[in-house]
């Protein structure tokens, strides 16, 4: 027999998260209620609460989640031997990994206004984790001898801003493939940063 | 004498636009009413009316003030002989006269959402023309030689991320002045365009 209880938790997140995630995108956290939340979800306002104890929390979760399973993902990337063929790695697992999560990353940059002071601090650290592990790769290279850049820090943040942006104009089926965007993105990463 | 109407529309056209700029990217597009722009001013709701129709030609309005402050700013830099040395104008002034327009910036992303059909058309072909304005400088550095990379389109909106990313992480009296930032991303621009 299946656990209910298990199994309401486990299907209800997700498409609650989905839900907000898709309001919260087109219509600003602000402007969006629990009530409707809950609508699009198909359950009760109180349903809700049974998941999330207000709106701010489930805001903090989806930026959270996106947060983690960035990490996460990067993590499991095989980065071969040597700071080059991991500042490759990188390049392209960050324009693939987040060019099919538009709303999230848009979200994660538009919403952070809305955090309390303690959740900032810690989607705050969280992305600083992410640039640490570019930066890291950075002065690694600088270490080997095959990179030449005046500031890791600052580069790392330009980089992710630079592949970022792709988010804003890459359309599915335009004029380059996503594996061609990605090639182009890395001569100009591996360049910027004296390679 | 003063002309009353002249001075009124010169007087309370900026303050309108600098309060709804304020609320708008504190608290979003869809959260703020006209009621709340008009109490921020310090007038009627009424007279907000006589100053524009409605609160999506508010945010238009704003847009595109934006986008006309930047290409008006930009034509009037000097930029040298050479590509390499427009593209070093462009580079340090996209930073510069962004960096104190932060709050028009992040609304400039978030909120096209919120534009019709029509004033959207018009924001992107303003900001097509400013990236035109960096693809001519590249295309102009490949035809002189100078320059060497395998998309000036592509390209151009790499460097325009790179560049408007500074306004996410700079802090006033950090550990890099200003110039110092203009001169780092110099460094790195230059080189991921192959000069």
């Amino acid at each position: 027999m299946a656990r209910k209880t298990g199994s309401h938790s486990e299907i209800t997140g997700p498409r609650i998260r989905a839900e907000a995630s898709r309001l919260f995108a087109r219509h600003g956290f602000a402007a969006v209620s629990m009530r409707q939340i809950a609508a699009a979800v198909g359950v009760q306002a109180g349903a809700l609460y049974l998941y999330t104890p207000d709106k701010e929390a489930l805001l903090f979760d989806l930026l959270k989640t996106h947060m983690d399973e960035l990490l996460a993902a990067w993590a499991e990337v095989p980065r071969g031997t040597g700071a080059l063929t991991a500042l490759e790695a990188f390049v392209r697992f960050h324009i693939r990994h987040n060019l099919p999560r538009a709303e999230a990353v848009f979200l994660s940059y538009m919403e952070l206004r809305n955090l309390s002071e303690s959740n900032f601090a810690v989607i705050e650290a969280l992305r600083r984790a992410y640039e640490t592990e570019l930066e890291t790769i950075l002065r690694a290279g600088q270490a080997e001898g095959v990179l030449a850049l005046p500031d890791p820090k600052l580069a790392a943040m330009a980089i992710i801003a630079m592949l970022t942006g792709v988010n804003t104009w890459y359309r599915e089926g335009g004029r380059l493939s996503r594996e061609t965007v990605e090639t182009i993105y890395w001569d100009m990463v591996r360049k910027a940063v004296g390679a």
